[in-house]
């Protein structure tokens, strides 16, 4: 099994050596940079959980006085923070989450506790941190979350809200205006009836921008479109369309008009770039670049148009936006590195990467119900029984699998 | 290489036989049927094209009269659909995609051709259907497009379209309530400094939610979210909130409290069901039905409560709502089971299949620049130089892999 890269073509290269990577950088609340890319390396500014804290319910108590008898003083659910001190003697009921009050170190099982009105006994000797998740044990301070260039998926905010980083620097989305082009272009909404009457007649349904607006929403979610036109094959007047809108966008992608007949209108608005990829379908794709901004001649053919996207477009503007790891979150398999034991169906946190023509999937050592690893690529599906090295298991990607394959 | 299925919770099974699947069915535009089910096969109503068509730019001649001259008699564009005929020893010029005008059934490459005033002079013979798609060839009368149950995606549509499908018949989409309860949590929009502020109090930033929002509009766009709150811990409420919504859903989702100890309040709800299954994280899972509506019982970690939307809520919810094949379109990985010879990149139509513990591509005859192959289920990258049998490569899938390996 001999892996095949998809290899770049040689003259996007070109193109993006003269594009200008978007250089502004925002700030802004964590529960909204789904799709944006971090600017800076994120860390945590401080360790998780600051304090102890349970990982069973049960009651905290001093450790050093185990086994013994203790008063119960109180409760502390998740989420409540008291400001409280357990005297000698005294314990306090907690739930998995509660951060332990001032004088405990330690939990006690609900269930291994003996009740006798308001005491409980302890039988067994416990240790400092039994059940409990120490200071910093999920992520301690300066740990990075997340680098510089990655594109902010939804795993990565849930990981750092779980930690209290509530903001992140990240650049602001590049901006695209996505023009269709073709005289024999029927543009929805309008009557179905009369739609399919018109595609017998040779007219076409528009669907090749809607196909590149796909794509650029499912995985280049760091480009905005901020224009989306359907319009006849004018030479003219997509000229003026183009100029209208350049300032405010950092991209303009045509579809349509893209070949080199004399029906065709991309190469006559003169820009200047390369016109003609060694690739099939959409050979005659073009790129102008002014002013540092790509505009893309793409073909009107779906199928065409969507490998211009893939093998043009996405690298230039990933190269804009600054990305170094994509983050279209998707089902793929791998082949697991390590036996996972489970009697249970099991969902387990992986490190993915590429070797040798496989996706190797590495369980990591769960330290918490979330995502903050910061090695993890994805989360793999463990069947009853459980599953030994070798085996390949299901695994929903958090990471673009082509930026797992990259050298 | 031991392939492992994500075999199904086996009490799963008991849930969906309880649930009611969604019979409605609406006709809508295709091009605003995404992520809907088709509720019949859709097949093409007419031959596609419907008359010959050119497949270059060129000459339309009358075959049987070449090698010889003809007066050029005017032009037909793609999408121009002219009701005229050639006379003997007339020709059209015509761009690809045009019809053929009546009295022509092949075309002559525009550079093959000498000129002469209004005249062409062809050298060569040319056979009926050179250079032409006859009627019918991208997709004949009564093709399958696309079955029952397949959950139609982006590129469903641009076949559709292409062949002049304009309206489907797909079943409603099912409408769920998303239920975030606990007191420790907090709810964006917030000020973010505040909120990191409470998080070291022991506060909670809801991302649970988010976390099951996202996953259902990746991968389970037939499910539409109606409604979606955050409240506290408070049992009464609760059951209000569901009482409320329950008549104008088909789904409640419900995440935290889902445990068995005093704080939790799932169980306190008193309705018939399933608690706890036998998975981790999220063992204590809990699912009602209550007229045939599911009410599903999450824990409060996000990483559990996705384990549980994808071994329980997904399950049912596709039986709900009628599907047999998802449409998570994504990156991945496959085998080639042909050589295919290329200097150039290309983008080629793949049938994909699991089959002994590969993910097998078979790429497609290209007949069109569009996605009208019904067998297709995705796209693969070739590389400049080509690629062979048994070589990796990577792929867009459009339908779901968990599907692909379903026996």
């Amino acid at each position: 099994m001999r892996y095949i890269e998809p290899a770049p073509l040689s003259r996007v290269a070109e193109i993006a050596a003269r594009v200008k990577p978007v250089e502004d950088v925002l700030t802004m609340p964590t529960w909204d940079a789904l799709g944006y890319v971090a600017a800076r390396d994120i860390g945590v500014p401080h360790d998780y959980p600051p304090r102890p804290r349970a990982a069973y319910d049960g009651y905290a108590v001093d450790s050093s006085l185990t086994p013994g008898r203790f008063k119960v003083a109180g409760s502390i659910l998740v989420g409540q923070y008291r400001d409280v001190k357990a005297g000698p003697g005294e314990s306090f009921y907690v739930t998995v989450g509660a951060f332990l009050p001032d004088g405990t170190d330690a939990v006690v099982p609900e269930e291994a506790v003996e009740k006798e009105g308001e005491y409980i006994v302890v039988r067994q000797k416990y240790n400092r941190y039994d059940n409990v998740d120490p200071p910093g044990a999920y992520a301690p301070k300066g740990a990075v979350l997340l680098k510089k260039g990655y594109v902010i998926s939804i795993f990565d905010i849930v990981g750092l809200l779980d930690v209290g980083v509530t903001k992140v620097k990240v650049f602001r989305k590049l901006r695209a205006a996505l023009i269709s082009t073709g005289d024999e272009l029927i543009k929805p909404p309008i009557d179905p009836d009369e739609a399919a009457e018109l595609v017998l007649r040779g007219k076409v349904i528009e669907s090749t921008g809607s196909l590149v607006e796909w794509y650029i929403k499912s995985f280049m979610p760091y480009v905005e479109l901020a224009h989306r036109e359907v319009m006849g094959d004018d030479t003219e007047e997509l000229k003026r369309v183009i100029e209208a809108h350049l300032p405010n966008v950092d991209m303009v992608i045509v579809t349509g008009g893209a070949g080199p007949s004399e029906i065709d209108h991309f190469y006559k608005l003169g820009l200047p770039g390369l016109r003609g990829f060694r690739m099939k379908p959409g050979r005659p794709t073009s790129v102008a670049v002014v002013e540092g901004k790509p505009i893309f001649g793409l073909s009107g053919y779906p199928i065409s148009a969507l490998h211009g996207v893939i093998r043009i477009v996405e690298p230039v503007a990933r190269r804009m936006a600054n990305v170094a790891a994509g983050s279209p979150s998707a089902w793929t398999y791998a082949v697991l590195t390590a036996d996972v034991r489970s009697d249970m169906a099991q969902f387990l946190r992986a490190k993915l990467e590429y070797k040798d023509g496989e996706l190797l999937a590495t369980p990591l050592k769960t330290k918490h119900h979330s995502f903050t690893d910061p090695e993890a690529s994805g989360i793999v599906l463990i069947p009853p029984g459980g599953a030994k090295k070798g085996d390949v298991v299901i695994a929903l990607m958090y990471r673009d699998l082509r930026d797992l394959i990259q050298p």
